[in-house]
């Protein structure tokens, strides 16, 4: 996706919000806010929102000395989603449609997101996704092409989200217990989104093969991730991209890809066609047709 | 009202939407963007929000070469507020407290406003205003000291808005006859406020001797407006400061001085103790006791 004239006093909002969380100081806090004004001045602003907005996040390191702002909320999110893991899985497992059932509540917890500013409730989120329809539900299609795939690549996003990944994970694989996945989460903190501590905390290796992006990225910028990242990116059969970072920096991989997020940003929502706070389960094609 | 920090991305917003009036060119406009980050940067930011977001308005006017890109907004919301005047009017004069409804009345007008980037319709929030209650309501001591009063100074706020306080004016002159009123606009064009020419077009000068900032303020800072503005906010008996900008830029001056403005800002209605979107007519006493 493009940067857009309103990310700039978007990132501008994610700088003061790190930085309230980094520092008490009012001094200090300006001092990141204006660092990260002056980044955002010196770059040409030309690659994609996620990417740009790692201004705000360095300079509030940069200039507090805390390194993962986010550590003690990560944690709580994971044990929240951990905690509701068992009943969730019965639910699944009891649902008409347990592949479905397992898809929406990964799109229900992408709610988790400490970057955008919202308030949320995640077991309010899950009644609510169960309960209604998906903005853009390409699930049918999704369900078809996996019957076919041999591997299967997961962009994780956030900490407590993953647990709900898991699950869903889990639920496709005992459909179709051939298919090798991985799951990526990023190589070091960054706001809220799930690391390699956080896949091991709530087990993710149970389900997938756990892969690193190497790096403490939004998303999964193809100039920033590891290689090995790269190439699955450029050789799985499917990708799932979880959350407003991975549709963000998505860049054109030949495989067809599905984004499962909430549209968090009404710039976002613009870009996939739908409303503000929508949920989607949207496929992308592959730019070319496969051989 | 000090600075915020929350008032740094607000005026960065302020910035895209005026360089988006200003220029379709959306490199021109980051470079407004980018200008208005640059000045917020090189300031200690220690003045009022007021007085800060001038950075964007002069970046956009410099960067553009448009000086007044709010001219056909406001020539718009003069010529809407006055086509609802005779009415306005009527409804004054049938009212059963008529002094309050036109105070009523031009609080609603500062609904007016393009500062602020929020969705507006002028004749619903008369109706909203007239039928609801003010969330903080000082009027019937105001009434108490306009009967005292000799001189009334009212600091205006934005056009279309004008035309109600010419209403209110007219009708508190109907009440207190001797009584004598200055109205000051700005002295040169600043977003949607009036200036001498909008006083002009709404016949302001028929209720009150108008005056000049003398500069294009938002709000009335002492530092920059006319030394006559200063000695009339230091000499009158009474001051009605319509708006956010000059409530965020109100002084001390030794007299009393009421707040008539619809909290537009969440850092503002925090300032006043209401809610977002609450409307106030608000006593903020005199800091020494007079004599």
């Amino acid at each position: 996706m493009r940067f857009r004239l309103e990310c700039v006093e978007c990132i501008v909002r994610q700088a003061r919000r790190t930085a309230e969380r980094c520092t008490p100081d009012p001094a200090r806090r300006l001092a990141i806010i204006k660092e990260t004004m002056r980044r955002l001045c010196a770059d040409p602003l030309d690659r994609s929102p996620a990417e740009h907005s790692l201004a705000a996040y360095a300079a509030a390191a940069e200039l507090s000395g805390v390194a993962d702002p986010f550590r003690e909320s990560k944690a709580e999110q994971n044990a929240i989603a951990l905690a509701m893991y068992p009943a969730l899985r019965e639910r699944v497992a009891r649902s008409p449609d347990p592949l479905r059932t397992a898809a929406k509540l990964a799109v229900a917890g992408n709610v988790v997101d400490l970057g955008v500013g919202l308030a949320f409730d995640v077991r309010e989120e899950v009644e609510k996704v169960l309960g209604g329809t998906l903005a853009v539900d390409h699930f049918a299609r999704f369900k078809e092409e996996l019957a076919s795939a041999r591997t299967l690549l997961f962009l994780c996003d956030n900490c407590g989200e993953i647990v709900f990944d898991r699950l869903f994970i889990e639920t496709v694989r005992a459909h179709f217990p051939a298919l090798r996945v991985f799951a990526a989460v990023k190589g070091a903190p960054i706001i809220n989104d799930a690391t390699l501590d956080d896949a091991a905390a709530v087990g993710l290796a149970a389900a997938a093969e756990v892969v690193s992006t190497g790096c403490a990225c939004i998303g999964a910028p193809r100039a920033a991730i590891a290689p090995r990242l790269v190439e699955l990116l450029d050789s799985c059969d499917l990708v799932i991209a979880k959350g407003q970072g991975n549709f963000e920096t998505a860049g054109g991989p030949p495989r067809p890809m599905y984004f499962l997020l909430k549209a968090k940003c009404p710039c976002i929502a613009e870009e996939l066609g739908v409303r503000f706070g929508d949920v989607v389960f949207m496929r992308r094609p592959a730019p070319a047709p496969e051989a």
